[in-house]
C-alpha cells in the first residue's frame, strides 16, 4: 500500500495493553516491508489531547461509552467512519434519532469541533491487507470547508484512494447507509468487501 | 450504446401528443445509427395493460397523480427509478413517511405487483446521449427473487451496465438517497452526471 506522506500515528484505546498489541502488529508489518511508520500507543484521553486529526474508528454501539469522560475536542478535526447497522437476514441501516451516527456524535462534541465524515464505505478487511492497494472513492462530508480540505488531502495520500467533497454533514445518513447496502450487494452477489467508486 | 436484445417499447404518457414526439425522436435517433428499435406511443393506461415490465420514469412529485386512476398492475413487474429530492444550496433526500418513494409506491399498487428498484443512480443526461456507453453499476432491490432476476437480465443487456442484487425493498432509502449524494459530489467537485460503480 503506497503512502505519500508520513504522519505520526497515535493509537488510542480504553485498554492500553490492547492498543500496544495493535500498534506492535502495525509497526512489525510496516517494518517488514520497509515502510516508514511512526506509531505510538496511548490512552484515548492522551490521543485526543495530542492529535490534530482524530479518527473515531469504533463500532457505533461503543460510541457513547467511549466518548463519555473524554475531553479536549475543542477546535480539533474529528473524523467519523462510524456506520450504525444491524444484521439479520440482510444488513440494515439503523440510525439514531438524530438521523445518523455523525449527527449523534455532533451532540456529544463541543461546538468548536470540526466534524467530518469519511472512510465509511471501505471494508475493515481491506485496511488490514497492507500488501494490496485500496482503489476506492471516499465521500467526505462536513460543514467546515477548511477541515474538509485537510481530510481530503490526507485521504489522497493513502494508497489509491480518491477523496470527493460530498457536501454537508446533512448527507451523512446516505453515506453511512451505503455501507449496509454494499454489504448486502456482497452477500447477494457472492462478492467480498465491496466498495464504491464515483464515476 | 450497445443493446444485446430487442424489446418492444411502449412509451406511455398522460399527454399522448408528447409521447408521440418523444417516441419519434427515439426512433429517428436509433434509425440514423442503424439500431433496431420498436417504439409505440400510447396512453399510460394502455402501456400498463400491454406491458410485462413497467418502468415508472416520472418525477416523484407527479407519482400520486400519475398513478391515480391507473389499473391493471396485478402480477406485473414495476420498476421504480424515482428519487424524491429537493435542491436548495445542496441536494437533499426528502423521502415520504413510508421511508422511500418505492415504499410509498408500494402502497399505491395491488399486493400481487412485483415492485423493484433500479436505474435510480444514472443521470438522465447520460441516457439521452446514445452515442456514449453507460458504464455504471445498477443496484436492484426487491422482495421477489424471480422479478429481480428478470430486471437484472434486462439491465445487463443495456450498454455496459452491470446489475447487482442489492437486497430487499427495505434498502430503497439508501439507493434513492445515493442520487442527491452523487449530485452533491458533482456540484462540489466540478464534475458532471456522476454515477456509481461497486468494486
Amino acid at each position: 500500500m503506497r503512502l505519500s506522506c508520513i504522519h505520526e500515528i497515535l493509537i488510542g484505546s480504553r485498554d492500553q495493553e490492547k492498543a500496544k498489541c495493535t500498534g506492535e502488529v502495525c509497526l512489525n508489518e510496516a517494518c517488514k516491508r520497509g515502510l516508514p511508520c511512526r506509531v505510538e500507543c496511548v490512552s484515548n484521553q492522551e490521543a485526543v489531547e495530542r492529535s490534530e486529526v482524530i479518527i473515531l474508528a469504533i463500532p457505533y454501539k461503543h460510541l457513547d461509552s467511549t466518548m463519555s469522560g473524554l475531553t479536549g475536542f475543542e477546535g480539533k478535526i474529528v473524523i467519523s467512519p462510524i456506520n450504525p447497522m444491524e444484521k439479520s437476514e440482510f444488513f440494515a441501516y439503523i440510525p439514531p434519532v438524530e438521523g445518523s451516527a455523525a449527527l449523534h456524535l455532533k451532540t456529544l462534541l463541543p461546538e468548536s469541533t470540526r466534524l467530518c465524515l469519511a472512510f465509511n464505505n471501505i471494508s475493515g478487511n481491506r485496511w488490514r491487507d497492507i500488501d494490496q492497494e485500496l482503489e476506492y472513492s471516499v465521500a467526505v462530508c462536513g460543514d467546515d470547508a477548511e477541515s474538509k480540505r485537510v481530510v481530503m488531502e490526507m485521504i489522497d495520500q493513502i494508497s489509491l484512494l480518491k477523496s470527493y467533497d460530498a457536501g454537508p454533514l446533512a448527507m451523512s445518513p446516505v453515506v453511512e447507509g451505503l455501507t449496509p447496502l454494499l454489504n448486502n450487494i456482497a452477500k447477494c452477489n457472492r462478492m467480498k468487501d465491496v466498495g464504491v467508486k464515483f464515476v
